[in-house]
């Protein structure tokens, strides 16, 4: 029941014919979301931008098959992630604009144009190789939710020119987002270089004493830079959404 | 571009070959400090608002009276965090423009009107009123970087009523902090109301199994809302930062 | 040793059969079970409705067939957990009363009716879909221990008016059973609205610095709302257990 | 806002004297609680004798002094916990119905009888004699709402007569508290020998690898006895507050 | 109820005096210990040597002067352990034969000679000088239990020489106790170089990433060494009475 | 160089066959084990019942085998702990002393009788089935070692009636071996029972908050029962050899 | 430096006043990366004797071979580490320089002669036989960046003989690589026997509380032992590495 | 027993004053150092410089003072580490020579000019302010030792420009400590820009989320520089020892 349902209802009481007992008792177990409160989710993307998201991990394929199908007639964009390639291949057939980036296992789905969305670029770095996987994610979050992205790969600390040689890319950003395994010290570095938002991503690159990215999300949370928030280890889906807000022209 | 190539550019400018300003223009992008690339630490304040923060945890009285009497020529707005109450009354008589803030242990020295440099309102949320001096520091430090902050206190998850009270507020901002101790529970509930970036501050808040703020701060990280990000446990100041940078005109 | 082999040892030293000193020493190691003191574990199940509980994690086939047949004659309902899918598919056509769901993984086995030994409704809450499994675990042990479930799915924080769209269910039980993953905030938000016992189940479902399911486990145990109390991680089955044992009439 | 505003709201809808627009509007903000959902926070105790609850820590004594006399007039019985004792000397000749436990750190105030509530006794059991004042917050609090409660103290596994030595009282209980530090195993013999809810404390008494209470916390979540669930550690307070939500008549 | 009173009532069951059906009654509630099977505390010290313990950490000084007061009569050995200095002087004056022992901090209090209760030599190693207060809180607990004992500090794996100078007494001894904090590697050292059981102590003596003893701890327990078996941090009481078990003669 | 050829030395130098330097020299880089101080490892067997050891875990069949075969002209007993099946299915043929425990993964070879080492009886106790094969890994090794050992196996906490019904054993035992996964609480039960060394041993099995064992290894070390010491999680073998060092006649 | 100087440094240039050479001097301390300064990555080995280096993990086959192949014409020492076997046997037919040593899972590729620039040797010892591929890891590192390397494996400190029969090693060594597993106390016996720098290695050999090496990394930080500095688990290619460094001669 | 005492019972044996039966009995109890094997640490000061360490942590005065004094005859320089201020006063009045360090804490007593026993300078950087104390403890260590010590102080890497502009110092080392607190960044940044050893050494300067300096040091065992090692936390002593020993000629 959205707003014009609403209005409708009380137009009925106005016009007498509806009771105003009928009315209340409609209107006490009324959804929540339908007083216009709560976020509606199926308007969202509409009014936003906001594409939707499916979480594929521990899906079947059938199951993610019938929510993409279920969400097509609304010819809205989705952004499917952590997607094994046995199930892609096994997707993609059926919906021609499917697109599949084996990297950071995202599918994605974007019907028409996606218009602009953002006050300016956001830039996406990633410390090693490794972690590019995580750094797409966040990427393409970000552009199917209207961003334009650039990406800044391998520029981890140990090989810190690499990094500066990409000063004028570093001042022209409105938000990063930094995604870094092992010791996790790159968010830190960007964030002593940028007056921007510096979105931190802890990956799961490592071994023995990096615990599953513990280490390199302990090294962000006590980031000695100003501007520097954290997401979950290898949360790249989560930096890209957060990014897209940060950056969302209103 | 190595050492031959900068010598070659030299050899040109010496015979007048190129001119001053385009091997200036070339050097521009190469060093990093020399160059003015990096945030000059003393200019930062005067062309955006920044002011200078002293982290007092473990200083002096004399060296934090040195820092600020250091600061002073400049005018600049000064924020102290983190100063126990005994050390501020040492202060406060040298400084007049000074105030102290007890519950957050913030002292601020502000020379002038500081003018509005944000796009909307942060609007900081506590869970329990033990948590507001983590949310007055975030606050305060927002305040002083010119922005406009409203604060909503002691509405945690166990009375949600107490939020949804506050609805209008909750859609009118353009950037939360939420502080929270003990299970950490209000970013979530948050992020999951507001289509806005939300800053999340575990705080030390609780006891057994909260294990100084962990319990919190592992919460926060594995949010199952979108949009959240997460700071120290604590860290207030590093919230009311990032907030001024996201929600800043530029 | 039984009561009825008791009191015939002391008919015999009444008799003057059984000298003192024999039936002391006799007595001496008496079982303790014997003396009716210790919880029979073999007629628990008729007085009050207890099922027979196997954890079959770990156990073979025939280690479990063995078990399910020796059960039988008793005629006793037999509650299987944590029962791999192929484990299942070779026990089903040896026991026709049997029943498997393969989302919870449980196998039961009801023999006639089960009577209703509740007081009132259990309800059983998952915060995301992937908390279902576990969610019904617990359903399924107190349905076969004779109370009435409901179960409300996928109603997480972040989300929060799916929830509240069921006031009328929340107001009527008399007991919860909360399970989630990831943040693990659902308890405290469920605890804050009710006034009634609440069982949070962390489950290990999330990723990253969700650590298998600490995150959710810590979160739970600090929870700000009163009235709740923690299970292990994942253990559905004695959530569902404890419900029952609050839920039962007596 | 209340159900007959909104019932009169319609009305005046009805009666054309508020435009439907008005009226949406006024519906859209209309504060939650006032739907009568959400529990009023203000009416709990009157209907279901829960008591105020202030937890001391943390509060200054004109703090808890003004939250009392706040509730004063409302002729509430009060429970205060954690409160240090040289707060409570403070406090104890103001309020003269006012009593302090100095075990438990916590101060009650009754106003008249207490009326029974419970449908049986609880009983709260304290593995060693540093565990009592966890044990006695959670008996004190169980009593205040109305409930019937025995202790059974240092009766910890080492000594594993002295708890069955109490058999009768065992058998008796509706719901078992069962408070223990160090090992953390007591909870497990008591779920084995009973048939009714235990709920298990951890505490912080111990040294070295007890971690401040977490090796029983760890204990009490993975006791192998059914029945069993677990508080926070210390959490005296909110263990005797479920067992009085499990026992009370309704 | 003792051994005297059950073959009492058999007795009168035998002579007619008391009914069957009583005596049943009577040996259904018999409190436990008294069927002669749990360790009865109060005979354990004349039969077996072992002291009456009192862990004074967290007692007042009344308490512990009631304790052993009450114990008095019995001519008991008595050792209290973890008693500050400023305890152990309010207590010296009341009993002349107390002697404290300040390193350790415990005190004993021995009534005439004790007896060598042992097979051989109990031979307490510690690694480092802050190790030694642990040490002799094991060397005080295995002496008063009536076995010899002998000590070697100060030994060090950093210094690998000054144990292995003392060949002769490793050779000798039936049981070691290994007191080490740090990296905890003594015991291993130890392990590899005799044939009998060897009691490993963890000290909290450390900093940084000794974490409390936890490091030492974590090595003990992987100690590669056969025959090592591991006490909780800091336990030199829980050592010294393993080593006595160990030692007796029977 | 063993004694006699230092002897032989010495001798040369009586002699003036060896100058004074010279015999300095060849005393400066004498292999340590060769003055006798060390454990010469190829002796201990003869001596003192020990057997050979192999740890398979992570060894290939061929160096199983051929460690085996260099053991073989000794003919010593060869206990070979965490062997696969199927590389015990290898072996077994070609050694036909060879018996395989598929339980615990233990192979023994064993020649000849082994002669009783032992004091008196190992009780090995565990407390669910799926501790066994740990319990099994202990009492196999002890039983190699020339000690006479009795199992009682899932007599868990949960159910002490079944643990009190062996009475007897309990008391006639000279060592206990008590192996525990989940919460681990077992040995705090038996050592509070009887007055012989108990020797925990904590196992990996169990679920969520058991983190693999840690949950049991804690409780252990804080078991609040004296004369229990602790094993690394599942370490049957080190609790096997521990406890026949513990019983053997000397 | 700021720009104005540097357009003065090129105006002077420009007029011939100052000479190319001079103002290259001045030039060549400041840019980072242009400048030559940041350490070269592709000149680094033609000057150091250090090798290209490729972490194998996670990267496919192609993508090594594609990193070999393109490194080839230079000529370049190139260490593969963390190749899986079956990676390797795909690549050796097509690099006929290169040797796979399957122990350490590293492949060696060497151009002609490496020549010695180490000033003495280094040592790499293991405390057993499990710990030799990380072992050997440090030792191909080493070996190829042109230092003699000796090997010590197998000499744990449950059999201390092994480790002090080879004194004369010890003396000559002008670094050690220490590697260990389980206890990890073997550093802090080698850093008490000698006064050279010690590289201490934790393996995730063991089980149990080893917790994949967390038991063996914590010991090595708190070695009792001076001149002990630690590697992340199982890093045996940077302890190869910075002994390299240690010994290099300059 | 030194060599001289073996030299003399050689020479006894050699003349027949004493058997080789006693000679032999002598030399088997011989105390391991008198063959000089070990590391006769008496004697290392006056062979290389090693200066003798006293660690003040939870010594008393006296015993400082007792220690002091018995290392004065030999004229020895001596390092007091972890010495409280009030301490140190009253101990440099009876020690002429000492100097005492307040912001690290540390005592020197230096006998003569130290001479140089380094190849090069050794460069200490610190991240911070807070974590000069470590640093100093570490510069002040390598210098009694006999080396060149430079200080680089508050370059951490949040304005990277600060270390950068050092560029000089970096290329002229031949040992670096790098002493970080918070994120411990720093290490991987100073690794990746030098060719030679570093030590890196975590503080436990932070709050929250760095758990007392675990973060920086999980940082730093992660690093992706090569030729970095970790000492524990707060250990600047070890890392100057550890670089003296680098650095050292022979």
């Amino acid at each position: 029941m959205d707003i014009k349902i609403l209005e409708q209802l009380l137009e009925e009481v106005r016009l007498g014919r509806v009771p105003v007992a009928a009315a209340l008792e409609r209107l006490r177990v009324l959804p929540f979301e339908n007083l216009g409160f709560a976020r509606v989710d199926h308007h969202r993307q509409l009014r936003q931008g906001f594409p939707e998201v499916i979480f594929a991990a521990g899906k079947t394929i059938s199951q993610i098959r019938a929510i993409i199908t279920a969400l097509h007639p609304n010819n809205e964009n989705i952004l499917v992630t952590r997607l094994a390639p046995e199930k892609a291949e096994s997707l993609l057939p059926e919906f021609p604009e499917a697109r599949y980036h084996p990297d950071s296992r995202v599918l994605t789905i974007c019907r028409g144009e996606i218009p602009n969305r953002g006050r300016g670029v956001i830039v996406v770095i990633s410390a090693g190789t490794s972690d590019i996987p995580v750094a797409e994610e966040a990427l393409l979050t970000a552009q199917i939710m209207g961003h334009q992205v650039e990406a800044l790969y391998d520029v981890g600390v140990a090989g810190l020119h690499r990094l500066l040689a990409h000063q004028e890319l570093l001042t022209r950003a409105s938000c990063f987002i930094v995604v870094a395994g092992m010791d996790g010290a790159l968010p830190s570095v960007v964030g002593g270089l940028v007056d921007r938002p510096v979105i931190a991503v802890p990956t799961s690159v490592g071994y023995g004493a990096s615990f599953g990215g513990l280490a390199a999300l302990l090294t962000m949370l006590n980031s000695c830079a100003t501007g520097v928030a954290v997401m979950n280890i290898d949360n790249g889906f989560g930096a890209g959404y957060l990014a897209a807000l940060i950056n969302r022209k209103d």
